[in-house]
């Protein structure tokens, strides 16, 4: 496959100098973009778009197209393996992602195995190496899962939740069935991460996005022990090449110093914690992403600049920092704020990176 | 009016002594009572409940009737303020609360002005001396409020809100807007607050479910200010008692040192956040109120039991933890587990007080 030709992301994630911050955002190719929903409309539904590699790789590209970013990231969905797990996903019209089958009890547990994702996500990985050839080296791709427990609240409640209540009452008061549940998802989590990279991710990215929901001794047991199973099987290079891990908790700024040390390269932050804060928290152990709150984009461009030079700031100078938003762009999300984003971050981080700058220059 | 006979929680949010852990729980006059779904059949509604002094007393009474709790608290909604103010407030049947009208422009917010406690909410405070002639001293009673941002947020987006996103609109675009609506709302909740002590209550209790919403300096700026706001113009005592604050962000277990320095006595914790790392945090400043997962108690009496101990062990021994819940009790909570928890409080947190247990015995 081709040379990476901006290797901005990579250098960053791995602590290295560049000569700027690099910028990708969660859910850069999606709803706010118009060509997106054409490419989702002849699709005819966003599983549709998912199990296509064509289309898939269609979308992926769709933002680098208006957008100076440094990265591509997969454009799939995390439910992706329990579907392959046989949990029967489907998309209710404007609703949100559903389950025929849930693994809520002893019974449904103990059936659940891994999936082999060249086999039952072929499609996945079909897309990884389509997306690689269409990007021929422009910049790197980015491979993603769930994490094991997020995998599980959808598992077992069959659908989203506003508090996940069935979850954390197998987490409460059948710890046993929860811990048998999140070491089936760690097994799967880890070989379908590795198939991506076997298949072409340059980088992944774990989405822990309920973890957050749980009391702090909780997300230990149950969520960050997983994640660092995941993390720990994870081949590390490829092609001679690190591949990097990012470690993303919504709602785990808290846990920071915990996330910090389960063996990723960077972690994930959300809004509510402060990137220079968090940096005198975990110093050279880790580089951080993120954090601009996703609704600053729904305000007037001077507020976009505004902001996006406040988290350049909070981060201050040197390696180490990835520019994203703090959660999934919003669909209302005007493409003109991404612009002024993607401009800011790309005008103004220079002056943070002297030496990463010298040294491209 | 009758002297406290029972005034641990009041001794233990100013860090006094008590021979054992105070407990209360947030929403613990509610659905989940059979006897509070009667008053509310015959009150015809939530509003109608919360309008009728007489109702709201006896609701407010019947938690304390089961179970050993060491507070009443007021049964009232967050969203009387901007009713008062003129929005119309009023509950869709099985939706959350509407504003018939929102403050969301110029216009709209320049018409709002603080209402007079005893004239446009004097419901609420005949319910306030109609509970504490029916407490007689048995417990003190609670008055609350919720915070000038989150009623910010009801005020503008005339609604609940997944994301909040016209506030945060409001908050990025025109922070002199928002800044002008919260002003007007931190007046109204101080005066409200007052008023409530001055009818009675003997402790008061800011909401703030909303402002963990916030990026962490937006936090700082358009909540925890108008908060300070608030707990600096409350009356500290009356007849001679002091009448303790407490300060409760859903989310804002990160900024606790911000919130701890607001002049409050107690501060609110969620269950994402360690006690002990909290009280390790924090000192002496203030006391700390929480944390159990209300989710807990919709597992079995023995997970109940295992996981109130362990709160009760995090936060250790030493004056200054008021045991409650991380937020409120959920309708589907069977009222035996809420027992199993007070039990339990009462049972093991005597041996955390040494010193509290030799002077009350």
């Amino acid at each position: 496959m081709a040379a990476l030709r901006n290797d901005t992301l990579i250098r960053a994630l791995l602590r290295e100098p560049t000569p700027y911050t690099p910028v990708w955002l969660m859910r850069q190719a999606g709803r706010y973009l118009p060509e997106y929903n054409a490419t989702r409309a002849r699709a005819g539904s966003f599983l549709a778009l998912c199990k296509s590699p064509q289309l898939a790789t269609e979308v992926t590209l769709q933002p680098l197209e208006r957008f100076s970013l440094d990265a591509a990231i997969l454009f799939s969905d995390i439910l992706t393996v329990p579907d392959a797990m046989g949990l029967g996903l489907h998309f209710a019209d404007g609703e949100g992602p559903r389950f025929e089958r849930t693994a809520a009890d002893e019974a449904s547990i103990a059936r659940l195995a891994p999936p082999d994702p060249e086999v039952e996500l072929r499609y996945v990985m079909d897309a990884v190496r389509e997306i690689r050839r269409a990007l021929d080296g422009r910049v790197p791709l980015i491979g993603f899962s769930g994490s094991p427990f997020t995998l599980a609240c959808y598992m077992v409640e069959g659908r989203g939740s506003d508090d996940f209540r069935n979850v954390k009452r197998l987490v409460y008061s059948r710890p046993d069935l929860a811990h048998r549940l999140l070491e089936v998802n760690a097994r799967a989590v880890a070989d379908y991460l590795n198939a991506q990279i076997a298949a072409g991710a340059q980088a992944v990215m774990i989405f822990d996005t309920w973890g957050g929901t749980l009391a702090h001794h909780a997300y230990l047991e149950f969520s960050l022990a997983y994640i660092e199973r995941v993390v720990g099987s994870l081949v590390r290079s490829r092609d001679g090449a690190r591949v990097p891990s990012i470690v993303f908790t919504k709602g785990g700024g808290q846990w920071l110093e915990a996330i910090a040390a389960c063996g990723c390269d960077a972690v994930g932050l959300d809004w509510t914690t402060s990137l220079g804060a968090a940096r005198a928290r975990v110093g050279d152990r880790v580089a951080l992403q993120g954090n601009l709150d996703p609704l600053v984009l729904l305000g007037d461009p001077a507020a976009v600049r505004r902001e996006t030079e406040r988290v350049l700031a909070d981060y201050g100078a040197g390696a180490g920092h990835v520019f994203n938003l703090g959660h999934g762009i919003v669909p209302q999300t005007p493409p003109e704020s991404v612009a002024a984003l993607v401009e800011t971050v790309r005008a103004v981080s220079p002056r943070l990176h002297p030496s990463g700058s010298a040294r491209s220059m």
